[in-house]
C-alpha cells in the first residue's frame, strides 16, 4: 500500500503567517521570491534602507496603496497597477520616476504562484519605465477571504524642469488636454469582477504617463499643471483642480472620447463614464497659443492618439467650479464622486 | 409622537467605502482628519507629490507596513509605530529621518475616532522626532473584523556620516552592542491580545533610536553596523547579520538583559525572550576600543540605560552563524525564527 498525498506539493505552497515572522519563512520568501525578481545593488545588500545617490537634492515624493480586486483584470494586475499608479502620480509632478520601494501585505492563504506572477509583472514593469525597486516589506495577515493581497509602492522622482508645476500656476485661458478617451481602467475591472462579456474584449487603460510628460517638456511646452485621472474619473479630477486652482473650467461634453464598449456598459449598469477611473489618462493645462502643439506631441503616443482639447480655464466668478456643456448648450456644474460606485478600483 | 436615532449620530460616524471611493467622502476624510493632523507646505499643496529640497543628493530610502493587533496596546499604537519603525530603519543606516509618507489602509466599520487617535499619535511623534509627513494616500476595503487598519509609511533620511554603515564593514573583533532589555513589545502586544494581567504592568519599547545613534557619531564613534531588532527579536537579527556579513558572532547569554516581567511571561507561554520583538531596541558594532565610550554615550539615554556589551565579532570558522555561550560555558548556534510565535507584532 502506498499513501498518496491528495494535493501535489507544487498547489500547497500557499502564504501562511509565518511568512511574516521575519523569521525563517520570510527570509525564504525574500530570497525566492522578491530578491529574483528586483535584484539590484540596493536590495542585495539586505539593508534596513537604500543608500541611492540622486543627480539632485531636489526630489518628488509620494505614495499610493493599492487594494484592487479581482488582482488579475484585462490589460493589468495589481503588480503592473502598483508600480505604473505611483510612477503617474511623479510624472504629473514633472518628475522622472525613479526609485520605488514596495510594501505587501498577504492574506494567508493567497498561493506562492501567484504572488510570483505579480511580483514578475512588477519587474517587467519597473524595467519598461526605467525604474528600480529598492526598498521592499512583507506583512501576512489571517485568512479572511484567501483573495486580499495589498501593495504600497512609494516613490522618488527627480524634477525635469524647474517651472513650477501644480493647480496654482494654471493662467486664465489655458486650453484644458485630455489624453485620451476615458473610462476604461474602471469598466475593465468591473467586467472582470461581475463576469461581464463584451463583443470586443475591453481592457484596462494602465499604462505609463511619464513618457507623453517627457516629450512634452523636451519640445519645450510650458506645462501648467497636470492630474492623473484615477479613482473618482475626469469630473473628480476637474472638480479637485478647479477648487485647488481657484477658477472656473468650461468643458465641453463633445470633446471628451468615450469608447463605444466603455459607454454601452456604463449605460447598462448606470454609470456617468466621467466618474469612472482611468489608470493611464490625464488632464494638463498648457496656454491657449501652445495648445495644437502638445496634442500634436501626445498624439504620436500609442496612449494618446486620442488626445483632445476638452476645454479652457477660466477667471473665477462666484465659486470655483468645473462647468460641463452639453452639445446643446446647456451647462451644469460638475460635483465630485458621492458614495463608491466601483470600491476597490485601484 | 417622535421618531428617535437609536444611535447618536457621533458614534455612527465609522469608515463606508465610499471613504475610499476618491469623491467626496475621501475628500471630507482628508479636510477633517489628516490634514488637519499632518499639515505643512508640502501637504498644503493637495498634488500627486510632494516637491522636497534636500540638503544632500545623498540619501537612505525606506519602507515599512504595520499590522499589529490591536491597534493601541501599552506603551503606543499603530500609529506611534508607523513612524518610529520607519523613522528607526533610516537611523541605522546612519541616516536622519526626515520625510514619511502614509499611506493608509482602512477596513469598513473602523470608527472615525480611533482613526482621529490613530493620526494624532502620528502627529504627535513626528512632531517629536523632527519629521515631516509629506505625502498620503487611503484606501478602504470591505468589512470584515471591522477591526482592520494597516498603516504603510516610507521614509526618506540623510545621510549624517559619510563612513560606509552595514554588515560587510564589521571587522574581527568588533565589540557588539545591545541598546537595552529584549521583549517588550512583543510581551506587551501579547499581554493587550490576551487580556493577560502582570504586577507591574509592562510597556513596550516603542521609541525613536536617531537620537541614540545621532549622539553616537557626533561623538565620534565609528559605528560599523546597526540593526534595530524588530520581528523576530534578537536572535534574528544576529542570525541575519553574520550571514550578511559572512562572520561568526559569539554571545554572551549572561550579558542580555531581559526584565522580570518580560522573563516571566515568557516563562508561562513557552517563548524564548531572544525571538520577541522590539521596537525601541537595537544592537551596534564597533571597533573593541571604542566599545566603552560607545555604551557610556548610549547609557546616558533612558532607552539605552540597560546597554550592554553582549558578545564579539570573529572571523568565520565554517558556516556564519551567531553563537550563544550561556554561563555553563556552553556553547549552541542560533537560528532564525521558525514558525511565527506571535503574528501581526507589528
Amino acid at each position: 500500500m502506498t499513501i498518496t498525498c491528495p494535493v501535489p506539493l507544487e498547489e500547497k505552497q500557499i502564504i501562511t503567517l509565518a511568512h511574516g515572522s521575519g523569521g525563517k519563512q520570510t527570509h525564504r520568501l525574500l530570497e525566492e521570491v522578491f530578491l529574483p525578481a528586483f535584484k539590484n545593488e540596493h536590495l542585495d545588500l539586505l539593508h534596513d534602507g537604500a543608500f541611492l545617490d540622486l543627480p539632485t537634492s531636489q526630489i518628488v515624493f509620494t505614495t499610493d496603496s493599492f487594494v484592487v480586486q479581482p488582482l488579475f483584470f484585462p490589460g493589468g494586475d495589481i503588480g503592473k497597477l502598483a508600480v505604473t499608479g505611483t510612477a503617474n502620480d511623479l510624472a504629473m509632478c514633472g518628475a522622472k520616476p525613479r526609485y520605488l520601494s514596495a510594501g505587501f501585505i498577504l492574506e494567508e492563504g493567497i498561493s506562492i504562484e501567484e504572488l510570483k506572477r505579480i511580483v514578475s509583472s512588477m519587474e517587467r514593469e519597473a524595467k519598461l519605465q526605467s525604474i528600480e525597486i529598492v526598498a521592499g516589506d512583507t506583512k501576512v495577515i489571517e485568512r479572511q477571504t484567501g483573495k486580499n493581497l495589498f501593495i504600497n509602492t512609494s516613490g522618488i522622482g527627480t524634477r525635469m524642469t524647474n517651472n513650477p508645476i501644480g493647480p496654482l500656476q494654471i493662467e486664465e485661458g489655458d486650453a484644458i488636454l485630455l489624453s485620451g478617451d476615458i473610462g476604461r481602467h474602471g469598466i475593465a475591472v468591473m467586467a472582470m469582477r461581475e463576469n461581464f462579456e463584451f463583443s470586443t474584449p475591453l481592457e484596462s487603460d494602465c499604462a505609463p504617463l511619464f513618457p507623453l510628460v517627457e516629450a512634452l517638456l523636451k519640445e519645450a511646452i510650458l506645462v501648467h499643471a497636470m492630474r492623473d485621472l484615477t479613482r473618482g474619473g475626469l469630473a473628480t479630477a476637474l472638480v479637485e483642480m478647479a477648487e485647488s486652482a481657484q477658477r472656473n473650467f468650461l468643458i465641453e461634453e463633445e470633446a471628451i472620447s468615450v469608447s463605444e464598449g466603455v459607454e454601452s456598459a456604463c449605460e447598462i449598469l448606470g454609470f456617468d463614464p466621467h466618474y469612472v477611473a482611468n489608470e493611464g489618462r490625464f488632464i494638463a493645462f498648457v496656454s491657449q497659443d501652445q495648445a495644437a502643439l502638445a496634442l500634436q506631441i501626445l498624439q504620436k503616443f500609442p496612449d494618446g492618439e486620442n488626445a483632445r482639447l476638452i476645454g479652457r480655464a477660466e477667471s473665477k466668478s462666484g465659486r470655483a467650479q468645473a462647468i460641463i456643456k452639453n452639445p446643446f448648450g446647456t451647462k451644469r456644474p460638475l460635483y465630485r464622486l458621492v458614495g463608491d460606485q466601483l470600491p476597490r478600483i485601484c
